[in-house]
């Protein structure tokens, strides 16, 4: 393995516990990026010589090398591989009865630019970038061999793969993988589209906010705004809500939907709407609707740090639409995905929404990411999930 | 109800709702503050005249005023408290299926500076400054009108009240209290100290934490550091921890820690140790003692703002020795009730702890107040509490 040698005081960051190096740090006098490849192994050391960590090239981006050994000189190989798939189960194994939840989460795991998201025999992974792409053979290995699985998904077609302009599309790697897989999630049955849904299909991040929203809808009328295949709408129905109504703007997400609410015998308390959430919200106010209870869960607004004006502005709308639809004392779960959304800006916008809406919010509980996408420390943007469950009252 | 004037641009904190006067944004010349005495009812108007909304003053005090009613004149009567108790009472109702929790959360609750948790029949208030004070007549009645409890307790022993020079003691206001009272949290039975414990007797907050915890206990070896009377140490045991051995400094908290064993039928399983958490944690890692699962619940480090670098360094040091008496793979549960600390901030100390101790941390779950804490959106220092679970892994 070739030196990549940092620029003084470069090394900092990766002493405290950072994976990331980025290209401005680099010594480009000793280490020059136009001699690697994406996938190229190396050695980083401190402008001092010292070991920080074994780290895979990305020359052609800002984040140039991703450190997935710190501390020590080792290949990513075969071994490598298993053993970081062996801890990451580890840790699944250990917070969840059933083999549905996402099994690596990318640096959190000791595995940058990965994620595999596990249907019980079937594997859903994305390969972030070009140079991970290389090792892609030794990581189908070390699945087979760690895991046994029916079938291996590949799915390429992240945003982050465009922007690099790699290849995109869906392959099965190895086995069979059925259109829909089965999956549960805190009791409920689900089947999730995993080669034409959303990302890898399915959204295993809110599953601890999920199970806490079923102490607040017994009896209850909810509305699930961007329900997409009714993740939070139909874990409500089968917590006692006596009506859900599903929300999305696409017509596959809502068959998803009603498949999934038949699939738990709830078929008959759950509808869906189709169409854009802001103008059906108001529809739906124009209409009289109101609610007992109102999941947002948008997709992320924020997709670059210098959208954040405009998509906070985009959280404070949907949530005032939300609010004005809401009964007297009722509960408003509202989440974000956005990386680059602090949760203090979200219960800000919420405020903001409230003194437009002329009502008061209380947040009772808070929720965020699941124990299978853990939060690396001195990484802030392994955190990216919020939701807050409010309570409206008098203003 | 007299009027009080602000200066101008001063009332747009309070229309995004916030419910705090600081006694520099009072127009001097049209309201003076030594006119007024703690408690006075005064009617807070913009410098253009404009209703803000209802307050009591507490004109030696930084916050001269607090709003109780927002937007309408409003006198702080019997039917004013019956209303915000009954609001309060049907939040914690909503939220839980018995009578233990804390039923009155200051300004989140609408009635800045009043503390009251319930045990079933009994009642503990803790009234925070002069102002509120001259109402406890009207709070009483109001108690009894609402929730007919057997006694009530009133705590003055607050530090708030202490730095106000108030009266400091305890005093039972109505019916009889017992020197103990029952309550359950989660299904573990407790005994708390309402008369001569700490704050009211017992720490409802960490409640959804302290349930959390129970998912990662069973079987395991658990050190709960700064124990009190055992919140954390008796429910993992009950939970299924083969041992729990609670650290305080307090005999009589190591006392209730063994009563709350033994009413649970888990006192074979449960141990205490006396002395500094510091010192003792230093002492265990000596003898070479090491754990499964250790929670860190300090008292408040951080009581001033001018505070928050030392209290900083006094968590890291404290997560560092916690490390370092976790086993590889182990959970260590670390939180902090001080309002002045920011959850990254505790994220940051953690990671740093990290470092000293040659391992890393995974965050898997993290939590907070639970609804009878619930959190004012405009007003951050209603969120003080934090709690993070971490997984101990390679560095």
């Amino acid at each position: 393995m070739i030196d990549l040698f940092l620029r003084k005081g470069a090394e900092r960051r990766l002493r405290g516990g950072h994976l990331w190096v980025y290209s401005n740090e680099v010594d480009s006098k000793r280490s020059n990026l136009g001699d690697f490849e994406a996938g190229d192994l190396v050695v980083v050391r401190g402008s001092d010589g010292r070991l920080q960590g074994s780290a895979y090239m990305e020359p052609q981006s800002l984040i140039c090398a991703r450190l997935y050994s710190p501390h020590v000189e080792q290949a990513m190989n075969a071994e490598w591989f298993e053993q970081r798939l062996a801890t990451a189960l580890a840790v699944r194994e250990a917070a969840f009865d059933q083999p549905y939840y996402r099994l690596v989460y990318g640096d959190s795991d000791g595995m940058p630019g990965l994620v595999v998201d596990r249907f019980g025999d079937y594997l859903v992974a994305q390969l972030h970038n070009a140079g991970l792409e290389r090792y892609s053979e030794l990581l189908q290995e070390a699945l087979l061999s760690v895991l046994q699985p029916a079938g291996i998904l590949l799915r390429t077609d992240s945003r982050a793969r465009r922007e690099q302009g790699l290849s995109t599309g869906s392959e099965v790697i190895y086995g069979e993988v059925p259109e829909e897989v089965s999956l549960q999630e805190n009791g409920t049955k689900f089947l999730a589209p995993v080669h034409a849904g959303q990302k890898t299909g399915w959204f295993y991040d809110h599953r601890m906010s999920r199970a806490r929203l079923a102490h607040w809808v017994s009896g209850k009328a909810v509305l699930d705004v961007y329900s997409y295949i009714g993740g939070w709408g139909v874990q409500a129905a089968n917590a006692g809500a006596v009506s859900v109504c599903c929300l999305d703007s696409s017509a596959t997400a809502l068959e998803g939907v009603m498949k999934n609410a038949h699939l738990n015998d709830v078929g008959e308390r759950v509808t869906t709407r189709k169409g854009s959430a802001p103008e059906q919200m108001a529809a739906l106010h124009e209409e009289g609707a109101r609610f007992d209870v109102i999941v947002l869960d948008p997709p992320a607004f924020i997709q670059r740090k210098k959208d954040l004006k405009k998509g906070i502005n985009a959280y404070r709308r949907i949530n005032e639409l939300a609010l004005r639809l809401l009964k007297p004392g009722g509960l408003l779960v509202s989440a974000s995905c956005s990386m680059h959304l602090q949760r203090s800006d979200l219960i800000l916008a919420l405020q903001q929404a409230a003194v437009r809406a002329a009502c008061g919010v209380r947040i009772v509980e808070q929720g965020g990411q699941g124990p299978d996408h853990p939060v690396h420390p001195a990484i802030a943007e392994t955190e990216y999930l919020k939701s807050l469950f409010a309570l409206k009252i008098e203003a």
